[in-house]
């Protein structure tokens, strides 16, 4: 029973960091946020946060990946218009580098990223292969408005990666590029 | 005359201490790798060097964009047939990365990004738009083989972003996942 109600009270305690994270986050810049201030919100001890954190940069990362830092999720929509489609993801992608704290969060993922190699694994695996964006590409091959062979996974990853080097230089994400962008993956390989 | 050798000197301090950092970096890690360590190479003070860096990352980043960290540059060949030489280029870039010390080039650089917005610009210039690269796809849409109004600047983007993204998951950097992305790219574009 001990091990059972440990487990219960371990995920309350990370759940609880994890929000206490998001809020911080939300309310503060990330300069700002401090472990020691995720922990006086969470209500735990600092060792509770590093025994499942390196940094706060792993923290805010694990923050995002639950879906916790972002006010809806950002799904491509499905019309049919796969180019439409993937353009609409695009600019809402954009869209969030540009709010307020949007800067804050890239920077946070790309230092996480560097510290950790498992860290950066997470976020090309949340944003690639088992994504939404994944899935709507996946709807396209069906209705034959990409290639039967095509790789699902490289195409998430020349997308999700220009956003990534976009995102890192601070440049060029508003909706033309994301149009270009779009037009450049697509190539001649859309049948739309 | 003060100014003129007071630019001088300081160009001297700058170079010597861009290679002191790439011997460092050549002969240990990235995490031994200290400011301290580099101006004591380079034969100058500490402070010398936070006048022009602000971190360890922005340091290594400049010694990168100055060449000094590659045994020879990376340079997509011009055989006429533009997927065989993109492929060999993108396998270049993934040996660099599976090299002793590649992983720690990432780190350093998406953590030098992450601090400072003006050397992920600068990254993202250097490999993309003003690049050997940029220069091959033109070549490309010169001989007919993408198409005449492709946005080089996009083209470039997606293939580095890729780069990116995969170097900082630490995964799928083969030669077989070189050949898929460069597929994937060039999608229906290219007329080899």
């Amino acid at each position: 029973m001990t091990g059972r109600s440990g487990r219960v009270r371990s995920e309350t305690a990370r759940v609880a960091i994890l929000q206490a994270t998001a809020r911080i986050f939300g309310s503060r810049c990330y300069d700002h946020l401090t472990i020691e201030g995720v922990a006086a919100e969470a209500g735990v001890g600092k060792q509770t946060i590093y025994r499942w954190w390196h940094s706060k940069g792993e923290l805010v990362a694990d923050a995002l990946l639950e879906g916790l830092l972002l006010p809806e999720p950002l799904l491509p929509p499905d019309t049919g218009d796969l180019r439409a489609d993937l353009t609409t993801w695009l600019r809402d992608v954009f869209g969030l580098l540009q709010r307020p704290g949007g800067d804050d969060l890239v920077r946070s993922l790309a230092a996480a990223a560097a510290e950790n190699a498992d860290v950066g694994r997470r976020i090309r695996d949340s944003l690639g292969a088992t994504s939404e964006l994944a899935a709507r590409l996946r709807t396209g091959v069906e209705a034959g408005q990409l290639p039967p062979g095509v790789a699902i996974e490289d195409f998430g990853d020349v997308l999700v990666g220009a956003v990534v080097l976009r995102a890192l230089a601070r440049t060029e994400t508003d909706e033309a590029a994301a149009e270009r962008l779009v037009s450049v993956v697509l190539g001649g390989a859309a049948q739309t």
